[in-house]
């Protein structure tokens, strides 16, 4: 039974905490850290089946008896905190992104390369069902090689202004997971990239000099075009689809709902909405990355998303920054 | 270039005089018969691109430039016509069904055993692209011996109950088109029918006697069993579906709408509703069948949609309205 | 924390210590009864969360820390089991069906009425996110009145004959699931029913006297129609679908896949097959039956479906069975 | 009845000569012109229900009957006929584009000027149900702000590399088609673009200096994000989609098919792909722009897709051909 520690408390924390207590077989949540610790949040963390609290992240480290650690506090401590733990001989699980400074992502790698310990980072999308169906038709050949890849992600609505004033902007806080994701369904890098961008949903979003709907489009080094768009709003839901083109055809995925029921009547045929929340949607996607980190654990096999994937999200969301704000394509 | 007269300026006899007139290549609307022909009608018909009009059907029957009629006047006159038209020589469209009496449709088969006209029984659903891709599926051997063949057929909306008086009853008015359905997607004869219905559309049906809502089961001589149901009521549209289950698989048919266009809001995933009037939902399918009438009359092939087919549909029909009455399966 | 009991160690004695020990909150297996225990399926049971396994299924009954037990020995034992359970004062969670003797079931009934036990049968289906919003979409009045109720129910692969021989025929083994549905769906009571069946996939389940495919037409009290096909193989999976047609319109829903992936290329526009495998398709609501069992027993509610939903669907089946046997339609 | 014209006999020409004859009501083609005109494409030309022919069109121009002309020859000449056209007091239908010089096209406006002519630009797409019911959902303010469109268009196969030498590129030749489109559903122009392309399909495209695969990324004036991705070659057919987004919600077209039908067994859920050929697919809108045009004619109505249009199609084209050479985004 591999013992874990969470650093962080608040909304991904617990996603975690729960989806240990419930649904990850060979791990139990020892010990949640967080420096708002009170009361109230030790009661619900506990109800989900944590075995202590504390306010400082360093008993954690500092305990013997746990064996990895689940990085989940805010993305400015991520990379100091992973270079802690390292050297504690902790494994770890950070959360997206590792930081926003290529710099110190770099520091963890170094950090990473003189210890013996996993490091995984949280793209919980690669273990999805549906874009694990759009890898695997790409990676067996099926549809041959990969000239178009295309990827839709929307968030139902956008997040307060005072999240997006430290969330690194749009590029490095919502596009790194579809970033992540061109890399993981082609198998290839990105050579350079080029974006537009616009404020539509929300005035304040240009304000806090962000904006929250673009169009990213990238040559990758094996010759396949990309192309990502983003909205920080979609009235009918969290809108999460991709499309790879090949020489031998193409493979899509559509949206998840609650049920399959069409109702037929006088004003259409309708199908549920796509679920709503990104918790909701990607629920198994989030325990299937923490079984797989326990895995790798276990039996000491290699993290399938490691410190370099960290890495070239962030370098390729820096570079789709510079490109809109030049308005020049960036190579990589 | 054939000629044809029409007998009956009914809404179904206009639109062949239309769709003669506009889509099918080899042939003219010669003559349009009908006792209540007006100047009205006559400049409507004439607009369509008939040559001329008549009060009298008997005036097309002695006309010698004319190759064939359409008999698109009231049920209870096919039989009779048909036989005139028969010894006149003419080769017959007749509009379904035949008649609602067994012996006058085997008073036509026996004039046309006399004869060498050809004779046509209007089923255009068989001419229908969605049902065509069914009978192939099945024909093919793509799906196996065929187990499990349901038919869902709905009106938008129930006809005036002045209508439902002289129709023959629901069976012999709307499910004929599903009986014949049933024998040409499977190639099979129909051995027992047992029936249920209702009145749920409106109480004026029951009280003519009438039912509006059923669903009528059957066992087929090759050991196939099949299941229809209607409703003359349905809130979005014309309804027509099939689907059919064998022992490699199933092929299923949906309905055709005006666009493909999906609308994704707060309300839902919303498609079209299907074409709600059938002239719309099956104008291509009367195109076809006036195109097959003339190319056998044309190239002497023996027509795809005969007098036996007319018979059975009513057989069934009848054997249907039985079961509903006795409350008992009902063999053919 | 409720103490559970199993009785049965097989297929689905397995599922509920599954899925008790891995999702359901507050409830714990004490203990799995099988006579066949051996020590392999100890170690199975033990590794699943289960804390102890016996032989004798009266050790359960005994014990004073066992709230409540679920019947998952063979369909035979339910009713003698059931009896002996609620007179130890244990709530019974019985999988379906009951019994295949309506007097049985009966006894059963009695029973209860002296008890103040929860008695919850196992129509899991009912737990289903798809038949829930076709539940939903009735109950609540948006398609009106309902007209047709139709439900598609097919096994991907019939049981060995061996199986079937103990099964109690197709319509109190399979169909009954079928049966609860329109129960359940309607919210209504069945009238009458007429079945017609053939045996099209294995000559062998018609020499032991039972068919594997089947049509039953029924009508309900309210003036519903409704008709289930049943068909013991289906090449493409697990078919498990239904159509609620009412005076507002209709609510549909169709199969679950493991993705929403499509795949376009020279052969077609194709999606994945249905979930093939019962548990895979049902697993969500084995966890929410049981979960709602242990909710009733620890807040005292009613349950959702009790012992007159197990004899009634009985009562259809064994009306059904004697349909096909005389041909004719039965009254219930 | 209104006296066509029609210049040029190749493919798209007959397809109207085609379509003209069958299904526009009130229009002859009364002179099929083409330089290379033979006794076997005279007799098709008049199986299709031509008048007569000629191998020189300014027969046509001369010719007092004829009330309009269709230019369907190829491109180098579409802009000179149009000008001697037009000064022979002719309406003009001219195929898409009016040249690959946006001086030539706008000699062509300026002769239209000094004219009371009527002048209609082929693209067809416009007339498309599926596309206009995307016009119309934006049109009407169903899905509010316009915040992304996005256009996919891919052929079935590339055309022979002797087409693509004298095509202009593959913007000017497929992608103007889906520029116009942007113009059409957005109701917008175009402020900048930016290309990425490569060669995927046919190394000889590539060869003859030529891409086959782009996408191609635009700002609209109103703030819209459009993005087009095209490639010559689609295994699966044609495939013609849109995708447009706003603040209220999304509008999405998918491809038409043959037939509604899908095949379930052991390799999947089959639909029928994509129609193949565009002739096949847009036939309806052939006829619906010709329609138009003769209606526009007839009752001296502005034609709704004219001079302006066919110039601003090819101005995006050119920029579009700009930014891949340059690898930057070009302004318009």
């Amino acid at each position: 039974m591999l013992r874990l520690g969470i650093i962080g408390a608040g909304r991904i924390g617990k996603v975690h905490c729960e989806s240990i207590g419930r649904y990850v077989k060979d791990a139990v949540v020892a010990c949640v850290a967080d420096p708002f610790m009170n009361a109230e949040t030790e009661k619900t963390i506990k109800a989900l089946g944590a075995e202590k609290v504390t306010k400082d992240y360093r008993e954690i480290l500092a305990d013997k008896s746990i064996d990895a650690v689940l990085i989940c506090s805010s993305t400015d401590t991520h990379a100091q905190i992973s270079i802690e733990a390292i050297k504690a001989g902790k494994h770890v699980f950070c959360e997206k992104p590792v930081d926003h400074d290529v710099d110190k992502i770099l520091e963890v790698k170094a950090a990473l390369a003189k210890s013996n310990v996993k490091y995984q980072v949280g793209f919980n999308r690669r273990f999805d069902h549906n874009f694990e169906a759009v890898r695997d038709a790409i990676a067996s050949g099926r549809i041959g090689h990969l000239d178009v890849l295309k990827i839709c992600s929307r968030d139902p609505g956008a997040p307060p202004v005072e999240y997006i004033k430290v969330s690194g902007g749009i590029f490095l806080d919502m596009t790194i997971h579809d970033f992540d994701m061109v890399r993981f369904l082609s198998g290839d890098e990105v050579e350079s990239v080029y974006a537009v961008g616009g404020v539509t949903v929300d005035k304040a979003i240009g304000e806090a000099g962000d904006i929250d709907t673009a169009i990213i489009t990238m040559k990758l080094k094996g010759g396949t075009l990309a192309v990502i768009d983003n909205c920080r709003r979609a009235t009918y839901g969290y809108d999460q689809r991709a499309e790879a083109f090949g020489a031998l055809g193409q493979v899509a995925i559509a949206n998840d709902c609650k049920s399959s029921a069409v109702i037929s009547d006088e004003s259409g045929v309708t199908a549920e909405k796509p679920l709503y929340f990104f918790l909701e949607r990607y629920m198994q996607a989030y325990v299937k990355e923490i079984t797989e980190f326990v895995d790798c654990i276990v039996n000491d096999k290699p993290v399938s998303v490691g410190i370099e994937d960290g890495l070239q999200a962030v370098v390729i969301g820096i570079a789709a920054k510079k490109s809109l704000e030049t308005g020049m394509p960036v190579k990589l």
